[in-house]
């Protein structure tokens, strides 16, 4: 279904789209021809393939130079280190993970950000839960929401992590520290609630939410009941199609950072 | 205590070895400083860090010219595809990932391999089940046995697959296939079956094995029963101190790639 979804997305606004279908004993193949075929810009893995670390390793396949997800390694490192260009001349950016990124541009959007506040510091002064630190989402976004200034409770079923840039922003990039806190306390400060856990049996407890609060979720399942509108001022129970323009946009780079390579 | 082993044997023979403890959120820290450190010549890393995905982001983090276990995409990728060398001139060696590399040079050392065969089809005739298909240690062992020239039954709890180079090695690395083949039936061709189950539980059934099989265990439980004897031909039951020598060979390999690099 989202294969459908980001073809109909792309042909839309101009993108040419092909599904390519191979079995998953010549997917590592079929790669390596896609890195190698000129007239494809872009590449991204349905996954799961085999369910375990082997799509990891699969994913790492895909040329850096093609990956319009943003998940090969060296994308990923940078963006862990707040490192936005490919080359010293500033000419090729590196490429954020579109999920992560999906939630960042919609909390732009929605006036999370501050922009009198000057840009990289634009969440100074802002709290946020992350509920979910898997290496795909929840701990990239963590990272790039503290990153940008916030105090961002990251938690997952072995406990709360607090990554921040210090008092005063006095950290280049974000660090990051366990703590001892509850859910409970981490989610009443909380001026942000994002969650991204992939079960329909759990939900956020609604009576930890400030009311006002802005809730964002990116699990396919729903992950906030109803009554979320009664707290929240703003809540966002999808962020699919966002995530399908983040793709566009990572693809639109690799073209730009290809050009910038030939001039 | 695998920290000793690899301090001890390290200095030994003559090779300086630093055991650095950092607290888990400053290790990728200490692995970028160890990367930009002229006195450090290889890094390897004690898992589980964190236990989770966050462990594979760490070890793509150490350099690939100073990754002595050889777990670098990169190195993998080249392994998988059969790949030695890192440059046209073949003059840089590509490294290989030693739990896999101790397994391969102990069928060596014991006679599996015939060394009247050409070089790279030495295992040409020989059938061999590798129980433990792990993205570490299982599947890049198949996947080096059968570029070799074996056929491989490769097992693990989802089934059991075949690697091979197809009839007269007519490919030129391994190709998989998912076959619907019992343990027992595999085992009982197999003239060599190595295990790597991670359970104290586990144990493979003696009954299955060939009457002259060559047995080996690298799981750090003792995987086969102590009947095996009655029906092994020869029985390595582990393979740690051959592993370490491999992570001393991989260093020497990074140390050659850089004086060849500098030429």
């Amino acid at each position: 279904m989202y294969a459908q979804w980001t073809g109909k997305t792309s042909e839309s606004i101009g993108f040419a789209y092909e599904l390519r279908r191979v079995d998953k004993d010549e997917l590592e193949e079929a790669i390596i021809e896609a890195n190698d075929d000129d007239n494809v810009d872009g590449i991204m893995i349905y996954f799961p393939v085999f369910g375990n670390r082997q799509d990891q390793y699969l994913q790492q396949v895909v040329s850096k130079d093609k990956d319009v997800e943003g998940l090969s390694h060296l994308y990923v490192q940078n963006m862990y280190h707040n490192v936005r260009y490919l080359d010293k001349e500033q000419t090729q950016k590196s490429v954020l993970p579109c999920t992560p990124l999906a939630v960042v541009k919609i909390l732009e959007h929605i006036g999370v950000y501050n922009t009198v506040l000057p840009y990289g510091n634009r969440l100074y002064g802002k709290t946020i839960t992350v509920v979910n630190r898997s290496e795909i989402v929840g701990r990239p976004l963590a990272a790039l929401l503290a990153n940008d200034g916030a105090v961002v409770y990251s938690v997952d079923i072995t406990g709360i992590q607090k990554f921040t840039r210090g008092d005063g922003l006095k950290l280049k990039r974000h660090h990051v520290q366990d703590i001892d806190i509850e859910l409970k306390e981490a989610a009443s400060q909380s001026d942000v609630i994002v969650t991204g856990v992939p079960s329909p049996d759990y939900k956020f407890p609604v009576e930890y939410i400030k009311y006002g609060a802005v809730c964002v979720n990116f699990s396919s399942e729903k992950n906030f009941p109803p009554e979320v509108k009664e707290r929240a001022s703003l809540y966002v129970p999808s962020i699919g199609k966002v995530t399908i323009s983040m793709l566009l946009r990572n693809l639109l780079r690799l073209i730009n950072n290809k050009a910038n390579r030939k001039n």
